[in-house]
């Protein structure tokens, strides 16, 4: 198999547009002392590669034009200049969507046999930190608060949904369409979803977050902003923290809706934090550890959907943005 | 003196039309038990009488419509039904825009001697409170912190800088006017501060904001919203604090401003947050005993602007939100 790679051509405005990304050969270059290779067999399409595709910095610095486009990949080190990184190595971290990555080997996550890619990929990956750590970290989340999730169906808020209803909270959430709200409440468990589409107005989804969780919300993890966070703002407890896991409903808008119920953080005496999970990795075993047990009793599932071939890695964005997946999303090569 | 008052007749969409309040007779109805009369000597106008005059709760109940409007006032109790609080007692707390208002006893601060009124209202009332937890205990300031403050020259703005400045912090604000800037310069010893009425695009504000504290923003008091958030947000450190205390430009909009730069809170790490000062009353002494020396030691002054006369309340409501005035805006009696 030649390798190859999906270059970023050009930095998008909006959405991504087809020639964004565009599948060139890729050189194996030598790599220097400290690096691998890896063969890719796996690669997450995230939410963040959004971010990661414009000219300001995020958490990590903007990827140049014209080299491969940043993702988070698991696979088998197929070269070494890395102490403690052999090849055969199963491993995962940030590389490129591409058929192999270079990448620091003490940058890597080393994959026990009994973790499969798909696993490394969502729970036991940077969907589960981001989730467990969201939750519990930034949300201060407790038995029998009430947490709202935004774009609940989705790898990460399945995932903060199941864990909350593990630790014993009321669970509510929001998802773009009625089969996703119907997997939320009667396999996951939720107490009441509501599928966002069918409410044509900010003031008709307010009062259908209002009615669902009518209580009110004491942690709201968001990952879709716009309207959704402005409806759970209006509907916040004493106290509440709103955890700002991500927007994914502004990313390709050229200017972001802001939350124009942010004045609710007065009255309700609340706050709204970001997070950025790449801090919470030296906790990594912690949230394992906390996670494992719910696994194996049944609690906690990933539910992964997979698409094949380099070649999918365009049409996997386009499914991120549009909701068009049933969970994490990733590319089998 | 008759007894007059401002009865609130109608609920303002935006800016507080001639017909909101209107000054009428006011009848001094018998007390219940528990309760006391005031003779108003001052009369505090807040931003936050814009909110009371809503028919949402804010953070207290709606005032019914034809009744007197809510106001926080100083004065001279005349007449008393509720135990420890005799007649000629000098105190403060809410009330109405009137000569005479009634209060349960127990809501009431008592005033020692050498408590002006003014003093009572501004730095040793809700104004330092509101300061001094906003700033310690939600901004968590510390010793050598970059703090930015929006309507830095305003009543509680130029309260935060200055127990900002007595704490060691690098202290920057915004204010309306050349003249404001060079008081928190010149007076305050600001260590920057710039006029946003200079700015004719959100963009230029955003990069004066980032050339006037240009290694970022650990604390921002927020008193205003709108551009001038944004524009903080865009300047955030790491773990950065947005104190919300306040929304002044969008107290009148009929559609409220969302801060659109609200993802930085995820790239920072950062976090916003909302308080209401009356949770601080019980710590009062804490913030009082803090101040006093930086009082004695000249760190910490008030400045208050002060109208004659009942008549002047409307103006005073104009020239609060106008930004006409030069400090703690209160009615003389």
């Amino acid at each position: 198999m030649s390798a190859r790679a999906f270059f970023l051509e050009k930095r998008p405005i909006a959405d991504i547009d087809d020639d964004v990304l565009q599948l060139k050969p890729l050189e194996l270059a030598p790599l220097d002392d400290g690096e691998v290779r890896i063969e890719n067999k796996f690669l997450s399409i995230d939410p963040t590669n959004r971010g990661w595709m414009n000219a300001q910095a995020t958490y990590l610095p903007p990827i140049p034009l014209g080299t491969p486009m940043r993702a988070i990949v698991a696979g088998v080190v197929s070269e070494s200049r890395a102490d403690n990184v052999p090849v055969g190595s199963r491993v995962s971290g940030i590389g490129t969507f591409a058929t192999h990555s270079v990448a620091k080997g003490s940058s890597l996550t080393p994959l026990p046999d009994e973790v499969s890619f798909e696993h490394a990929l969502s729970l036991f990956g940077h969907i589960g930190l981001t989730a467990y750590f969201g939750l519990i970290d930034v949300g201060q989340a407790q038995e029998g608060d009430h947490v709202f999730i935004s774009g609940a169906a989705g790898a990460t808020g399945s995932t903060v949904g199941q864990i909350a209803k593990a630790m014993g909270c009321k669970v509510y959430g929001s998802a773009g369409s009625d089969e996703k709200c119907a997997y939320l409440r009667d396999e996951l468990g939720f107490d009441g979803a509501i599928n966002y589409k069918q409410y044509t107005s900010a003031v008709a989804l307010t009062k259908a977050v209002h009615e669902t969780c009518p209580k009110g919300i004491d942690v709201f993890f968001d990952n879709v902003g716009g309207d959704i966070l402005d409806a759970a703002l209006a509907s916040l407890r004493m106290k509440a923290r709103v955890v700002v896991c991500g927007g994914i409903s502004q990313y390709n808008a050229s200017k972001v809706q802001g939350p124009s119920n942010y004045l609710a953080l007065i009255t309700a005496r609340a706050r709204m934090e970001g997070f950025v999970v790449i801090d919470y990795v030296p906790r990594a075993l912690e949230a394992i550890g906390a996670m494992m047990p719910w696994v194996a009793e049944g609690k906690l599932q990933a539910r992964v959907h997979v698409l094949d071939g380099l070649e999918a890695v365009p049409d996997g964005l386009r499914r991120l943005f549009s909701g068009d997946h049933d969970g994490k999303l990733m590319v089998r090569l």
